[in-house]
């Protein structure tokens, strides 16, 4: 029997094995120390973007690259860092296991308990076990003197590394903070490691340092990302000479955050397997009803790295990529008609049934319909209400509007994210083109050029199901051997740097690790430009799509 | 590397795993023969089911229950069945592994290996493929001969035993041919298995048995079911003196096969499972967010058993069940309210996100929603069109369908099942609850007696995602077994009786063994009336109901 979300109960084989799983290391940070030798400083990829991250970031561009090696490769120019040099840096922090111990000291509490069986069977992330303490003891409706005391005095020592989870979570997140736990703890017995809880709002909350308004200001309608937000900190921690250092790991399932440094993001292989998973086995239903088309829309903001990953391990009949669709520019008619023309040519095969996958992003790809995105997102920043748009609209963009089917107009007019992406998530692009490719089928069967049975559309969104699942093995070894390059990182007294590992496709043994400067990886993007746009061309890691 | 979809590839470990496992067996099914004991004769549960049963199987009905021990279990009044007696009962038949057989011959057949891929990466279900491959085969379009001589040669064996699936597959169905297959041939290495391609029509393309309109008619219009389906070719052959024997075996997702002898289905532990995992995803997605309400909305036709047992695993913050919405007999109104309620009151608590299971019979449970359905599939049997339902509805079914919204009129309006049931897969309750409680939370808001942020709900249908999952371990040996429970039934010269496992939630060697005869599960159900029906009350295996 194992105390499991809180619940004392039997733990399956395969949870057992789980628990006790020991994530791997690789070579260069098995050791106590590591060597780090240093490369070429850096700059932006191109001349546009490097003049304004020079003027942004003044004081953090232009650092260089760092590789950690074994204590035993020694180079005459590289240097060691172990425990002693971590001693000095200012760190946040509560221990990792700090979610655990509180977790067990709460149980007894009615409010914690009831919540706790929405964590379905999961405690991957810590971030929202922490918050949910968070708020247990905030309310203070309850007898928490000795917890909060107990809170209060970890939240006091005075040497600390802070851990902020920024955005949706990702499976594996949690492992970063063991990996970072372990590293920080073998090196340094005493040393507490402090986690923000609520994300963002936790780090400000807490108030351990003053964000001014300019400091937001910098994030504010640009594409604003977490690690974005890591090196506009640790420009300013620059700036007012406070020693404590900002690092970035890249963790998003999108697995957008990729680029001639970063090979992978934590969270985009558990998600990609999970979903592959899942289409398999409606692959496998589709073949035996032999009456159903599944659109299946997947996540991914605006790129189709997990529809393109999913559709390599599934091998749907269709998949569309936003990317291909922007650049080869279809009407949404072109989309419906060579969907249809292939509906057709499967019915002469005497085959009804079929799965087209399709990437969230596909609505702001098709250039019609994200002009109409846009448009409609102008006028809201306008203050036209969402009653009045329909008549605020161009001729063009008023006629495509009125002919879509009303479930899907309700949803373009959601009001678009902080940064005026559309609500992707929200929009049932799945569901229009289900719709228009049986209006299509069912007027050429009325013409009589198509004499096959009715079509019939399922759709589903792989989207939520997944972002919580179990982290895969990769996932596990891969946010572990992060955590540890981020204490040394912090060792060797770097800021506004990303943990990064190379080789990543070959086994763990293979890994390289080094830390690359943020503000090397950051553009200038034109792309998020629209009518009535106020700020454009902001500097920042932007989303990588597929080429 | 190992052929693997007919791709050579190198599997997972996981994979591996896998192939290698062999299921457990019961004591009884461990040596080369089992004793048959036969117990009381067999009766309907009640009276007016038992004078139907007796005039519909005038030949099979109120036959002894069988159990079936281990050989060194002496009884004195025991029979022991082992090959000799097999070797007597007339057989159809094809080996399991016919399917592997043909499946590496066929693997240079270009249209074959296009189709593959659909498998998507699980090969469970032998029917998909054994029709995939008669497809090929029929088509004739390639160089087929020798492939199709040895089907001739299979297909013309004389002693054989033959297997049929019926209705939509389940996880682990594989595994009942896979222990048939093995029991049979474990006893005559010379015995083969047939498969009927294609399901029930492949039983009557084969055309070994005449199948009469006077045989067909027995199934129409009622709640045609596999196991009925036995229960009535079974009296059939007894009819013509055909000594052919049929054996029915539990499977199916629902769980509703579920009466006082049988415990539980194949597929239905596998579905609760892959169901909770994606359920439990979603629950922690919740409650990071914080922002949606999930509308889950899970199968199991007319019966809760998949709701209520993922609620039990996953512990949502509400669930309906359709048997208790049936007894307690809301409105729509009622419920809209209750899950209102539900909302607000959490919102006070500063919590806006939730999940909410519905079973996809709910809309069968809710009476209003009922009669409505039912007065368009009334009027649909009496040929009124599409487009003129609405105008002949009554005055209180009108009101109720001109105020529901356009996406859930046009689901209404599909022709029902040909067991005049409801294409509950097909209509989206949770979409009209979400869609309904959303206008609800919006008048609350604007009359000021709610005060929290706006309501956001988010859909989804768990269905066709868990039907093709790889089964679970339970599920594996559960088939397995009843497979080689199967074998013994023929052996013993049986008809018309399901293989039957008891003590089912202990570990397999203390599961028990034997056979029901088919006609002792059926009852008369008058549920199924609806106005303008010809048939009420056939005789029925029926969904078993939570109670």
């Amino acid at each position: 029997m194992e105390l499991y979300d809180g619940v004392p109960r039997e733990l399956s084989a395969l949870q057992k094995k789980r628990t006790l799983y020991q994530p791997e290391l690789p070579p260069s940070l098995q050791g106590t120390s590591v060597r780090a030798v240093f490369g070429d400083t850096t700059t932006a990829v191109d001349m546009y973007s490097s003049s304004l991250i020079k003027e942004a970031f003044p004081l953090t561009h232009g650092q260089r690259l760092a590789h950690f090696l074994c204590e035993a490769e020694a180079l005459p120019s590289s240097q060691l860092i172990r425990e002693s040099s971590v001693n000095k840096c200012n760190y946040w922090m509560v221990r990792t296991t700090l979610h655990w111990v509180f977790y067990i000291k709460l149980l007894h509490y009615r409010r914690l308990i009831r919540d706790l069986p929405l964590l379905g069977g999961q405690l991957e992330n810590s971030q929202q076990v922490l918050r949910l303490i968070m708020g247990t003891l905030r309310e203070g409706k309850h007898e928490t003197p000795r917890a909060l005391a107990f809170m209060e005095e970890i939240l006091t020592i005075r040497e600390r590394v802070g851990v902020v989870f920024c955005g949706r979570q990702a499976p594996g997140g949690h492992n970063v903070i063991w990996g970072l736990h372990d590293a920080i703890r073998s090196h340094n017995p005493d040393s507490v490691l402090l986690g923000f809880v609520g994300g963002t709002e936790g780090l400000f909350a807490q108030k351990t340092i003053e964000i001014t308004d300019e400091v937001l200001s910098a994030y504010k309608k640009s594409r604003v990302t977490s690690n974005n937000d890591a090196a506009h900190l640790a420009e300013f921690f620059s700036k007012i000479k406070c020693s404590t250092q900002v690092v970035g790991v890249p963790v998003t399932i999108n697995g957008d955050l990729k680029n001639h440094f970063v090979e992978t993001n934590v969270g985009f292989d558990t998600v990609c397997r999970v979903n592959s998973q899942l289409i398999g086995n409606i692959c496998l239903d589709a073949l035996s009803a032999e009456k159903y088309y599944y659109f299946i829309r997947l996540m991914g903001h605006q790129s189709s790295h997990i529809a393109v990953e999913c559709a390599l391990q599934t091998h749907p009949n269709m998949v569309f990529l936003g990317e291909e669709v922007e650049t080869s520019g279809p009407t949404l008619q072109n989309i419906i008609k060579e969907i249809s023309d292939g509906v057709q040519a499967r019915a002469e095969q005497g085959k009804y049934h079929g799965v087209i996958l399709i990437p969230e992003g596909l609505v702001e790809s098709v250039p019609e319909l994200n002009a109409l995105l846009q448009e409609i997102h102008s006028l809201q920043n306008e203050g036209v209400t969402t009653e009045n748009i329909s008549s605020h609209l161009s001729d063009k963009a008023s006629t495509l509007f009125e002919n879509l089917p009303s479930f899907i107009k309700k949803q373009f007019l959601l009001f678009p994210e902080s940064d005026n992406a559309a609500q992707l998530s929200q929009i049932e692009m799945e569901k229009l083109l289900a719709h228009l490719v049986d209006l299509e089928m069912s007027k050429r069967m009325k013409e009589g050029t198509y004499k096959g049975k009715k079509f019939s559309g399922i759709c589903h969104f792989l989207g939520f199901q997944t972002r919580g699942a179990l982290p895969s093995q990769f996932d596990c070894n891969y946010a572990y051997a992060l955590g540890h390059v981020c204490f040394y990182i912090l060792a060797a007294g770097l800021s506004g740097y990303m943990a990064h590992i190379t080789n990543s496709k070959n086994p763990v043994n293979k890994w390289k690790c080094g830390a690359i400067p943020i503000t090397a990886m950051m553009t200038v993007n034109q792309e998020f430009q629209f009518p009535g746009a106020t700020a454009v061309g902001k500097l920042a890691l932007h989303p990588a799509k597929l080429t």
